[in-house]
């Protein structure tokens, strides 16, 4: 699945965000899918599940894994762990392939490798939030009391100051970033819960060896959460409120650009095949087509809280078909909403 | 706006939740916009802001309101609060009417009495959720040890117990129930900004008498919030996990209830107009589509986001067009998941 | 299911549609449903599948329905007709109740009853669009020489007439009319299927009796299409390219109002509770929101494709929450966008 | 604009289609552009709009493109025109310079060239669909008589043949095939409007011009079309129902799969990590997600009807975040469906 279009390269980065994009990558998320098997089985060492020799073993055929050697049997499994599984298996000693994810599942490795991936896509994110608010409060300070007409229902409203708008903007953006110490708080949570969510494996030593796995990934170690996809669908409300406050100030700007208003200077500005005089807002009509785009694909992402039985491989892969994209538009849209404030030449009517 | 088809009597309650619709009544959303407007007439006299007998005079006004006597403008203005406001300044002495509604505007009644709104429809939603709880909790206890088979990817996995499945339920209940009291926290706030969010009147006392009115209401008072609607979009975004969590529930019990597989017995069950024997797991099935159209509406809902300018009309109709339909049918998910539990009469096989 | 919020008066008529939402009411869905039944009783009769003294009985129960005395079982059995069938065959002797119904099963009734009121639907919405598209004329013949700069990417491009952006909105809704002629092709089918889609009831008989069903009603026999939604699907499509088009002229009203840009005058518009000043283009912004509400509930809608088996409750439902939404909305709409065109004073400028 | 976790490999093809995608390939959109951009200088040179020597050297410079020498500014501009236009004129004299584009404008090359771009999916996926009516219908042929129990509101209905189950499938398939002609002619228009939407360049040879650009294109000239996205909002529509119509057999396959049922038996199927006995319908569930993902990004791209005054960059820019996702999705959706049809080893039970 991509989106061959916007990927050729003929629109250049306009849609997209190589960091965000990097967090979902072969290297990254097979990373973040043996860190979790490598504590796993270091875990299952430490309780004294596995014979310490045939753990070392494990680990050292954790260690050595080589990606270029790794062949991927999705098409058939519906999800690259199986085939991961016995890639590391092979040529061990039955007791040495024993250390490696036996008491676990593949939904187990996946959904911790995405909630790690989702931390650190929270991370990326914050980061450009914390600089959007800085570049706000910058632009608020050299230009917030210039003259700009305050509208509501796009009707001229009352006379006031860029400071109004500005400061509205800064609210709006503070206040979603405000929001990711409850979301990271959600998500931080390792799934371990085996074949069908008993977390009954190793017997009698579950909980010893769950926790410190969940220690070891820096997570923490909650009720089995496998048929509640309430986290995911969560950080994908977060990303619809993210690139939504940027979306209105995306919108905001391109009215403002508007001429006849004229209320508002960009650097830049894109050009036109046929008319070369004009200076398109092109990055603030993107974020809003972005921000529209994510809010659209959360009504999809909700529908995977309908998870059938006890793991439910239709509503599993509605997650997968659009997290990665709500979090690279999201993405998108932020980096463009930086650059855009950044290219502010002059904004309302010096008083 | 109404669904004409579903509501027209045919289809008896179904698919909707008069307790919950209760909450949108005309009786029940002037009531809450008469409080509004009636502390803040109380907080302007209380701070000075108009004189005493002017403020007697409109407190007068907004008791006498007879609902039957008024007549919205809603098509013209696009929302009922000027005419509102016109009705209660009707026939005041200039003084008198200025203590109505003065310093605040059309955005602050609608949007405090949506709040008063959310925190009405989450206290009985949390209130089913709690039933839910229980009779899940009862069921476990009747039928936790009876034989399951655990089942992934619709397919058979591993022997198990009810309690497996029924456990799950539980916790994905509990879950969503647990997350109301940050909802309750970020919804609680007093929409206050005036004509174009600065907050500003009355002149050196705004801050003072939105305390006021704020506490009034059981509110808090935060920053002016007029273009950030992430608290609306938060409270659907909580519909969405609620019905998705029943609907999941839903979906399980349709498939138990197939022939074949015979997991479940319920009472009750819909007939056929063709074939007399079926007992159709009518209230499964229709908290599975009500679950998808909730899921679904947020996706329209977060487009609220994008909401231009210092008030967009077009954007905050989305709200409207979206939160009544998303909170009825969460309460229809409920009630039926409430009477599906309820009506369980074996579920596994006794072991 | 309502929309209790929009329903309840207080916002008058602004989101709704009288004509559009009387379709859907008790008395003419039940209407279309006793058409339907009394089409199959006398086509029974006439092919001989029953007496024709047991014929003439269940008729005159057909004729003698008195809908107040009808209680629905909906919530039994998820729509109204084993409830209906049993109340017409109250009392009838075995004979006559067996030639009411026999052969044919709810969703026989049911679509048959949608296709006929999608029908009534793309009739009262044509007649609107010919007389946008005649008022379109009429402003093109005003107005049309007037001036007007035309704009893309939100940015002046080069001077214009107003014809140039009327004669788009003209091409634009006269597309959208041209593509209901087809529209009704797809729609007008009778469901026939019987109880699990086989169409063979009554033996031998049922291709003769199915046509003369559809002849009466005016629709034509096509293979059963029972699990085929895609006509259902392809009527809300056309909502949303009707509601699309309206909404493009909407949007580029409320973008003409604008102060700054005055490129257009229109008589009446809302009032503000805070700035009486005011004149908001109301019908253009609700236009805008309720064209979005229309599109996004088309991602519901299309959903029913997925239609289980021989017949899905679920699947079906889909179809009764968008559908009538869709059609009501893209009513409002579009009677919003006649009252727009007929009050615009004055567009662009005189030349 | 990626999804990133399902292109990274570990997924290997489940989630894609590499003939999709291929269609939107650089190589290929960059020879639709030229292609438009080769006919309009024909026929500017045909009609003696300019020097039949500027005109020879224009086309040889199109000949001449070398797209590994050509750099995108769509960041700057937000497509890809201006700077291949840019990049073609280089060098010229400005007579032969002028001989390109001139009088055409960005979205005439690319609206065309995503026209021609639908037009050859239209043919991948009728290939395809012509491929799975042959083997539903071999699928009958060979099993049809087989017993298989009719099941309604997901309960067992009545006895039946497996023939009457995938009858539907295949009338399903043939509607949403028999479609496609329909579409072919709404798609199959070139884009010609020039800088605003007048068509009026060459001066008093546009239409001649245009005509034969069409002609050459194997297009037809209508009306301007700049500003209603129907076209592409429809065949977006086609694409819900043929992937809905294949997320129905999935689903169906899904639920015949369960144990209990065993109405099918698939050759291969996937594996579990953790029940290596497991052989889970990994491609009936992926159609069902894809299917449902399609539908719902329909949602998004019906907005983009909502075209604002003469060219939108917002609304525009939802159709290339959406089309390319479905198309790919069904394509991918129709792959799994031959497959799964293919892989049946047993449906029903032998009579």
């Amino acid at each position: 699945m991509t989106n061959a279009l916007l990927q050729n390269g003929l629109f250049g980065t306009l849609f997209g965000d190589a960091e965000i994009s990097g967090e979902f990558c072969a290297e990254a998320m097979l990373a973040r899918m043996l860190r979790f098997e490598e504590a796993w089985t270091r875990a299952l060492v430490a309780n004294g599940a596995v014979d310490a020799a045939d753990g070392a073993q494990a680990l050292e055929a954790l260690c050595a894994f080589d990606a270029a050697r790794f062949h991927t049997a999705s098409e058939r499994d519906g999800l690259p762990v199986p085939s991961l599984v016995a890639h590391l298996r092979q040529g061990l000693a039955p007791g040495a392939a024993q250390a490696i994810h036996s008491g676990v599942t593949s939904q187990d490795v996946i959904d911790t490798a995405m909630v790690l991936t989702c931390l650190s896509l929270v991370a990326i994110l914050e980061s450009r939030l914390d600089r959007l608010v800085v570049a706000l409060q910058d632009l608020n300070a050299r230009h917030g009391t210039s003259l700009l007409v305050a509208r509501t229902r796009m009707q001229a409203a009352l006379p006031a100051t860029v400071s109004l708008r500005v400061s509205a903007w800064l609210r709006l953006v503070k206040a979603q970033r405000d929001r990711s110490s409850a979301l990271r708080e959600d998500l931080a949570k390792v799934q371990i819960g085996g074949a069908i969510g008993l977390r009954d494996a190793p017997e009698g030593l579950a909980i010893a060896v769950s926790e410190q796995v969940a220690c070891a990934l820096g997570l923490r170690l909650a009720p089995v959460w496998h048929a509640d996809r309430a986290p995911f669908v969560t950080f994908g409300h977060w990303l619809t409120l993210v690139a939504g406050a940027v979306g209105k100030i995306g919108q905001d700007v391109a009215l403002m650009a508007q001429q006849g208003l004229d209320e508002i200077s960009l650097e830049g500005g894109g050009g036109s095949s046929a008319m070369p005089h004009k200076q398109n807002p092109i990055a603030a009509e993107t974020i809003v087509a972005l921000a529209r785009h994510v809010a659209c694909l959360q009504g999809t992402l909700a529908q995977a809280m309908i998870h059938e039985q006890e793991r439910s491989g239709a509503a599993w892969a509605l997650e997968w078909l659009t997290l990665p994209v709500m979090a690279e538009a999201t993405g998108a849209a932020l980096r463009h909403a930086l650059e855009l404030i950044g290219s502010v030449e002059r904004i309302g009517t010096p008083g």
